[in-house]
């Protein structure tokens, strides 16, 4: 393996993406992602009592469908990387305790899927692992009980705040196959610029997203015209334009080719989810979903792939720090 | 790389833990172990506003004491590998953000340790990177205060309960130096038996700890008597016993060369700390602090280092649920 720069791996072997799968909620799946989910739930509780309940089963569902589409049986695959927003993961932990898998937990906020694929494809590069599977899910009703406030009381959401989605989306990595191959990962530094507004996620992770952005830029000799697509985690609307911003700052404009998963998930007239979708869920169902299959197609052929995470808690937020931002970077060829 | 068996994975290139350090809280400066600590505290709050801003502290200066210690200057280290038992990592997290490093969160509960250090020896081995820091923490209050009861209530602990050490340990893996050698790792699956007592952690995680064991004596086809020490993360007492016994029912007796970290913290006559010590701590800094030296000063040759973790929250116990456990093995020779 080749230490690219300050911050990037270059993998030995590319290592293919062999299979995704993602499960939505109901409200993506009125949105207009819905016919690349390979399941639309029409209700947020999924037979379950409790919305930490409903989040486990459709992660494990998410997994069973990755396995069944994948045709490699689950005692194939080596080790698991997954994790979520739910305090301690529990929605991984549950929702993957039956698997039989070697597990490692992964907790990186909104940027977990990317991380996961991150350790996995060493994993796998490095001949540690044949196949590794990456996973996680977020649930708007877990984390707004867990985050904000209780449902019940219908608070108001503010202009800037984002739509945690409802949702699994998972990946096998393989050594064999005939790609989409992740060729470079940039893991991101944890970047704090003091922002204190926790109903402005897209704010305190642009930071993130530029500097992994232009560490890769640098480490690689890159640059943004050698991507057809650049895509962020969840930014949403507001983070989106700060990102742009920030970059061009930077000395690199990437408006053309750059897609943020938080302004993909949902209408921004009809749905009403002010600055678009976030959660662990909306970069892994919408990668899993959408970008996977431009990849397959050809549509696409080379995508830097940048999951962003603000790494707080309501504790954190109620002692008045600042909100953490981290941000890791894939890149993956055709 | 070379993948054994089920589980584990033999080091390419043996990966050296260079340093470690550790700094623990007052009751943990009042055990048997104080003296092999760098740091004993003096008070919980160590000059910070509250629980959650102290454990970040200890956790940072940890790191810091580590890098001193160890001569390797922080952007000479790639990578860094951390989580704790605070809801979403925040001790890692506000811990470490200054230090400007690419950062990996990891979450394991008190199995959060080893599995960092067998994140980073495959980064290490693979050539990935060329040093990388492993770093966890936890605190009594404040993991009191999110999983159990506010401490003003007073309430009364089960003789089953473990006590949460206060403290952080940390480790720098490199690809140079003459050992302590990392040279297996055998990550652990999860597993449930459907122990459901928040109150008895050590009966919820023993049967992982014995998992991984004979998993990795079956992948390696070695067998206790090769380590001079086999040392469990947290399992206290309970644990402790229920592990020795599942093990010689599997046909494995590990009485004679098995220690448990829980259960060298405090002393059980004078502290009053019912089943022994726990918390992703509890590993991190009696294994920095003691079992290191130890292998530096070829005390011990051979250790097989399994920490342990439930992988629960308040919710899911409030929910009903059983307590899934999780152990990850590390080989360590010099």
């Amino acid at each position: 393996m080749e230490h690219l720069g300050k911050q990037t791996i270059k993998l030995d072997k590319p290592v293919t993406i062999l299979e995704t799968a993602c499960i939505v909620g109901p409200k993506e799946s009125d949105g207009p992602m819905a016919q690349y989910f390979d399941q639309c739930l029409q209700d947020e509780f999924w037979g379950e009592k409790t919305w930490e309940k409903a989040e486990s089963k459709i992660l494990k569902e998410t997994v069973n469908t990755l396995i069944s589409k994948s045709g490699v049986p689950a005692n194939q695959i080596n080790y698991c990387f997954a994790g979520d927003l739910l305090n301690q993961c529990i929605s991984s932990s549950f929702g993957l305790r039956e698997l039989n898998i070697p597990f490692f937990g992964v907790f990186g906020a909104c940027s977990t899927f990317a991380e996961s694929m991150c350790l996995g494809s060493v994993f796998v590069s490095s001949g540690s692992a044949t196949n590794v599977l990456c996973a996680t899910s977020s649930h708007f009703c877990s984390a707004e009980k867990q985050f904000r406030f209780p449902l019940e009381l219908g608070n108001q959401r503010p202009p800037s705040s984002q739509w945690t989605v409802t949702g699994s989306g998972a990946a096998i990595l393989s050594s064999t196959g005939d790609g989409p191959y992740i060729t470079h990962i940039t893991p991101g530094k944890i970047i704090d610029l003091g922002i204190t507004d926790a109903n402005n996620m897209g704010a305190a992770m642009a930071p993130a997203f530029v500097d992994t952005l232009i560490n890769h830029f640098n480490d690689t000799g890159r640059n943004p015209s050698y991507y057809d697509a650049i895509i962020s985690g969840d930014l949403g609307y507001i983070g989106k334009d700060i990102a742009i911003d920030l970059a061009l700052s930077k000395g690199y404009d990437i408006k053309d080719n750059y897609y943020d998963c938080g302004v993909l998930m949902f209408d921004k007239k009809n749905q009403d989810t002010h600055s678009g979708g976030s959660g662990c869920a909306c970069l892994g169902t919408i990668f899993s979903g959408y970008f996977f299959k431009q990849l397959k197609e050809r549509k696409l052929k080379r995508i830097l792939l940048i999951a962003t995470g603000a790494l707080m808690n309501s504790t954190s937020s109620q002692q008045g720090e600042s909100i953490p931002g981290i941000a890791h970077a894939l890149s993956i060829e055709v």
